[in-house]
């Protein structure tokens, strides 16, 4: 309304200023026929839309009466029950129900005003509103809002929106032409008609300076995306301003209105020939046949925001970078198969010239046995543990660094191309806790918090507690199931039991993993809303932070297990035997990575939601046809209105977050880990994107330059895995002792002796008594020594039993490999972090190019002012008071 | 100029802008009385100064004749000398020195266009220009430039400079006011009337916004800084728009111009009743006696601007944080003093009772000795090497992270305090090296660039083995000093020569490091010009890492080798036998330490200058009476031409980070290092704050958020010391040692015994050929069995002289140490980081509050526009032509 009546004076060069001179007609003419849900009157677009429940008419009575004086009321609105309660005698009712009732009563008053209230304040700012209270959704009323053009631009002026301007600027084509066209087929078929190469250069939205924009076609300049957010910002500008309950969100929480969202842009089957950009990502985002296709970035930031975009972009930097890794794993896996048949320590064990007899693995039950026996798990194990794995994990800890960097510069390049430089986040909101925290607004000291720190740490210090109680639960069914295999005498049999015990447990693991995911997800969203936390943003990192330690240790506790503790000493010395720690963690980390991933993925987010529309279809008793004859007949807010509310991207983050924990840090004990993520994230990408497009309401774009902390978690990560790694090889891989054996004591500088050399030597007249084995007959001879698999010395030597000199040569050694490890491949990180700039060279000199053009904008500008002035000069001796003769008719 | 004849017609509520409207008045009008130098006219200030030598009048002759038309020979330029050649026929003339005649002549003619035609530029940016080719400095002629107020108005929008509104704003006061009264006496007597707990909001520079600012006074809105660096901007400009070679940058380079600079606000020692900056500063920051006091950074800022301020900051931090480091050092220092006499190794050691004979330290010259001379190296040696040093590197490390979050938000909040937020650096000039690389302004492929890297690699790589070549120097003069010793007999001048070697090598050391030092500075220098970097910020960046390689791999080598690396094995057995590495390591460092501070800062910094003085003052043959009177006369533009320019703030900060070094690296071999770093930094403030105020011309004010690259050497250097720390203490110290006697080996739990563990025997008879010593009874017995310090088998065992079981026990003890105490200070590190926040909480409130003032500024302003409106509405069907009416006389 500024816009229409009162024109801002800007001195325009006559040469800049004429094209939007003839474009800026008044508001309402200029619209022509209007895209997407509009009010009643078919002009007016509907930008963001608030439901709630329409009272039963009953209230409407009483309601009447307060409706004019609300205002009054508003202030008295908390001590107003018990008043009214004194003031209205009951009528002729049992009294406890009129109480009831009015108590009810109340509450549906108390929300109508504050409705009103709420409503009255939109107007305020300018907004429109419309109201259906329609028929087709019973007890659901659904209110409409509006920006017009001169709020979305007051707004956007103060949100500092960059926007288009007119001027362009040659994108630096720095992809080879042939290049691009080799690569056409990999590109989805968005946005054909957009010149590529040409980019408009933006500035912050002034309505001093409109002649820089492109006001032509007022629809579009400000995409309905960006509309809607506009009005969530005004909605929550009262929470900022006014800190009073009047905001969206304690209106939210309180349930005067049951949610809050923007409307989707159209349907993704419609038939029509204008294809919208809903339609667009669904037929070429949202599809598994487009799974070898780029995303379209571009499309999903203008549909859904920056937010959103990010997490895609992330997603996509993230599956391409997997595609070597997991190349290279795979090579290292067939690599292990290749050489199994030349690995000389597992020949020989299976070679049964060495007829080497072993020590009971427990107490009084177990009996000696043959080395041999342990053939097959000695050549299995191989596969994941040859030198190639040490190679591997250097590779992944490089390969960790470049995803960082790579991902860093691809962020650099959206935030360019998405005009986000000199963006700064803001912390909209005070109040995140959706109005239960609105009672604690006063300020709380350190001692008020105290409490809620500390019953959040020791929760999680307990929870993690429980996780490892339940992995040592499992170890104890391991242990029993074990020690009744142990009694049996069919060697056959207990091979298969060994095995089929260690499935069984990392099944057991798995499920309880996944039960527990779900209870930590909830205890951490507890554990936060106790600490009230003063921002959104806080609240939210705070609660991550929380949700990613429980469900880290969840994941990886029963892997860290395997991977460095060890069962109880005397009852098995040969666990690890040739017969793979590295073996076991392997099949723990297979189990759970494919497990969690094909039921959390698949079946939750496929499963649920399919059977969650099946019991709605169900309730509604309609068939299909009739249902879908329903649904032609709704309008687009009533249609979003069934689709889910929006619950973020946390979980998203949050399950590739782990999934890159367990690509990264275990990656020595499974090379196809990679692999395993790669195919699971190609499915996710176009599940995820379904999701948006067809099963959410649209969400209200929010504005971000970064993915913030899952940022800080991956680095951690990938710190993190550098020194897992160097422990996983050193100590639960047989490389340092090999390498050790071949360069210290073979004799022949092979590696053949070393099975000898590993295994020390026990004197069965030693035995405890009590431990000495029930059958010492079980191999049909009588054993005087026995060999197991430690460092130690002999029987016959001055200190018998004691760590061995061999021992602690390859302890330092160990530990020389873990100081170097680390610290080479900390420094290797370091230097590709430093080597590969952090703002891709095309994008600065863009950047650089850009401000030049910046530089003469605004030269010409002055020149143009400087011309004006003095045409003005000359003239103002003799018309001093012509000067109105060049006011344009500027509209904003 | 603009801004005087044509309105902008900025819809400003009266409300508001009554104000403004009366104290805009026209430029001149408004003026006072000028503070500071002026233009001849006594009004016009002079706001920067470009210097230039004054041809002889000799080519005057020629120049006229091409003044008119050097429009087309500008362009010509390249061509005409050789043009000219050929057409004016030279006259009667040696031609070789005609030839040479013309040359010079050319040349001058050509900086004469240049300066013309650069002049012109700047005219016609509006900036003002006066000459002054003055008589009192003969051969320099002076461009003063003023910028008028229209222009500073203008490029302040365009450089969106943060200018304070008259929107104040309560500054939480979070400090009581009681600490603000007991530290009253160490805050510096600056802007006394300054009210202290209110800040007026900022708001970016616009001229259609200028209601917003207090523009009454408006000689003082912009300050003497800005103004400055307003002007060097538009000079920069050039640069960056034309990309010719008119810039100040190049135009210095080529010597066109001889200096750039702006003007200091007066004479420190002025005796006029009101102090400008500059003697306040003098006074109550630039002097000994306030060597206790806080510095006065807002001032600092304001007339140097934000980057010498940043430094200036930063040095002041980490002073105040050397001061508990100094303590704890301190502490740990006299701890060990306090115990050196229960220390049972020593004790053990000097106890004459323990008789044993130890084996010759050198073949053949060398023979045996007796352990207890080596009693007095023994107990120094426990000083420095006693469980409290451990305990202080874990400390010391804490705090370098303390450190580094201190400084994160002390940053923060001067850049709260400083209005920085939201401030991006800008790459100011693409022409840094001084116009000598416009040639190769063509685009440099990395072919091209190659070789440059190439020569800089090879060369450093070879500057950093000439380092390591000296120090094997000083290790060679030290071993033949060494063996000519022994051949001496008397075994006390041995002890003394011992003390004198070690004493005189490290101060060979220290020379060669102060020498090195110089060199490479230049050689960094050169090396960097080789890459031609494409903006200043880059070559700066270059500059400095590889300054910092070069200055720290100097410094640090001789501490280095002593720390890890040993003489040749069999010179010596016994170096680091009780008698100290560590001991010898501190000697080393402290030497470094204090002379390269005494002699690099004080000698260097301060006597330098003081010799450059006289000298000049020699030069001019007047005494001082007559110097003190021709200063009287000179104008403030020719006293500040006889400063030393402004080099920078790198010399600076690489001397503070080196420093840095030495205090956290070697610190568990030196603890008092935070001490004597202490000490030093009381005097480098005051002495940089002496030279920046009194001895150089006033810098260009550079605008920054943080200290750059420096704070990523920091970071570097503090993750760096953890490793060398753990290094330190558990390969160079005998604290590994002693833990795993203690706890493994010894009889009784006590430290007894534990010298006779750590010598192994030698059999006399296994002396190889020739190795055995020339004077065998220099004891007076004959030797059988002696003793060296190492862990290995006796020659009485079944592999003799191998490393025995100890020595691996302890090696991986060692190692051990080294894996924990990295990861576990990493850790901690990094949960300190984690738990302080980057912003400090009530600069965060603080931001917070000043985003809601802006909302209601911003809000109020539509409020008054819409009333403006409204009331225009009323009026407008009456007087259609009444609007000029509401116009504002506003100037900008």
């Amino acid at each position: 309304m500024i816009c229409q009546h009162v024109s801002i004076k800007t001195i325009i060069p006559l040469s800049l200023s004429s094209q939007p001179l003839n474009s800026l007609k008044s508001d309402e003419a200029a619209s022509g026929p209007k895209q997407g849900p509009t009010f009643q009157d078919g002009q007016r677009r509907v930008d963001y839309v608030l439901t709630y429940h329409i009272q039963k008419p009953r209230s409407f009575r009483r309601k009447t009466s307060h409706f004019g004086d609300y205002r009054i009321l508003r202030s008295l609105r908390r001590s107003l029950s018990m008043m009214r309660g004194r003031d209205t005698p009951p009528p002729k009712e049992d009294p406890e129900v009129a109480a009831h009732k009015h108590r009810l009563d109340y509450h549906e008053d108390d929300k109508r005003f504050r409705q009103t209230e709420f409503e009255d304040n939109l107007r305020e700012m300018g907004l429109e509103l419309e109201k259906d209270e329609g028929n087709k959704i019973p007890g659901i009323g659904f209110l409409k809002i509006h920006a017009p053009w001169n709020v979305l631009c007051r707004e956007a002026e103060f949100m500092k929106l960059k926007m288009p301007t007119k001027k362009v600027c040659d994108v630096v084509e720095r992809i080879n032409l042939f290049i691009r066209k080799v690569t056409a087929p990999l590109h989805p078929k968005v946005e054909p008609n957009r010149a590529q190469n040409v980019k408009h250069l933006s500035h912050p939205f002034s309505r001093e300076k409109q002649h820089l924009f492109d006001l032509s076609d007022r629809e579009s300049f400000f995409d309905s995306k960006t509309r809607a957010s506009i009005v969530s910002t005004i909605d929550l500008k009262f929470d900022l301003l006014k800190m009073t309950i009047t905001g969206i969100t304690s209106l939210l929480g309180n349930g005067v209105y049951t949610a809050a969202y923007p409307l989707h842009d159209g349907d993704v089957d419609s038939m029509g020939p204008e294809a919208n950009d809903r339609k667009i990502l669904y037929e070429e985002w949202a599809s598994y046949s487009v799974f070898y296709k780029y995303q379209p970035i571009g499309l999903i930031r203008k549909y859904f925001g920056e937010k959103i975009g990010l997490y895609f972009a992330w997603l996509g930097v993230y599956t391409q970078m997997l595609i070597p890794a997991a190349i290279v794993g795979a090579i290292v896996f067939l690599y292990g198969c290749a050489t199994v048949d030349n690995d000389i320590p597992s020949m020989e064990i299976c070679d049964p010239r060495n007829n080497i007899t072993m020590c009971p693995l427990c107490d009084r039950a177990c009996s000696y046995w043959k080395l041999k026996t342990a053939c097959g798990t000695a050549r299995a194990s191989h596969l994941f543990d040859n030198p190639a794995t040490v190679f591997f994990s250097i590779f992944m800890a490089l390969w960790a660094a470049m995803f960082m960097e790579h991902w860093k510069r691809r962020q650099m390049r959206l935030n360019y191309i998405w005009d986000l430089t000199g963006f700064e986040e803001e912390e909209v909101s005070l109040c995140p806790c959706f109005g239960t925290c609105l009672d604690k607004k006063v300020k709380l000291t350190c001692t008020d918090r105290a409490p809620a720190y500390m019953t959040g740490l020791f929760t999680m210090l307990f929870m993690v507690g429980v996780t490892f109680a339940v992995v040592f639960g499992v170890i104890l069914y391991r242990i029993s199931i074990r020690a009744a295999l142990h009694m049996s005498s069919n060697p056959t049999a207990r091979t298969n039991i060994r095995a089929t015990v260690k499935g069984t447990a990392a099944v057991i693991n798995l499920v309880i993993i996944i039960i527990m995911d779900e209870v930590y997800g909830a205890l951490a969203r507890w554990l936060t809303l106790l600490e009230v936390p003063k921002t959104d943003k806080s609240f939210e990192e705070r609660l991550i932070i929380k949700t990613f330690v429980l469900k880290f240790a969840n994941a990886f506790s029963p892997i860290v297990y395997l991977a460095f503790f060890r069962d109880g000493d005397y009852l098995c010395y040969l666990r690890c035997a040739h017969a793979g720690c590295l073996m076991e963690l392997c099949i723990q980390l297979c189990i759970t990575m494919l497990g969690k991933q094909l039921i959390q993925n698949n079946l939750f987010e496929i499963g649920i939601p399919k059977i969650k529309k099946l019991i709605r279809r169900r309730k509604s008793d309609m068939d299909s046809q009739q249902q879908e004859d329903y649904n032609m007949t709704l309008q687009r807010h009533e249609k979003d209105h069934f689709l889910g509310p929006f619950v973020g991207l946390s979980p998203e983050y949050m399950e590739m977050i782990i999934q890159f924990g367990m690509v990264t840090l275990f990656v020595a004990s499974f090379p196809l880990a990679p692999l395993f993520a790669l195919l699971n994230n190609i499915i996710e990408i176009r599940l995820d994107a379904k999701k948006f497009v067809t099963e959410v309401r649209r969400p209200i774009a929010g504005s971000a330059k970064d993915i913030g902390i899952w940022y800080n978690l991956l680095r951690g990560l990938s710190k993190v895995a550098v020194i897992v790694n160097a422990f996983v090889i050193s100590f639960t891989s047989d490389f340092i002792p090999r390498l050790v054996y071949q360069y210290m004591y073979s004799p022949d500088g092979s590696m053949h002796g070393f099975v000898n050399h590993t295994l020390s030597y026990f004197n069965v007249s030693d035995f405890q008594p009590g431990t000495a084995p029930l059958q010492p007959m079980h191999l049909g001879y009588e054993v005087q020594i026995c060999r197991y698999k430690d460092y130690r010395e002999t029987p016959w030597s001055n200190t018998p039993y004691d760590l061995s000199k061999e021992f602690w040569a390859i302890l330092a050694c160990r530990l020389a490999f873990v100081v170097v490890f680390q610290n080479v491949v900390m420094l290797m990180s370091d230097f590709v972090d430093w080597l590969i700039p952090d703002i891709p060279k095309d994008i600065s000199l863009q950047i650089h190019k850009e401000k030049i053009l910046m530089v003469e904008l605004f030269m010409k500008e002055e020149e143009g002012k400087k011309l004006l002035r003095d045409s003005h000069a000359k003239q103002s001796p003799l018309q001093p008071r012509s000067r109105p003769a060049s006011h344009t008719p500027s509209n904003c």
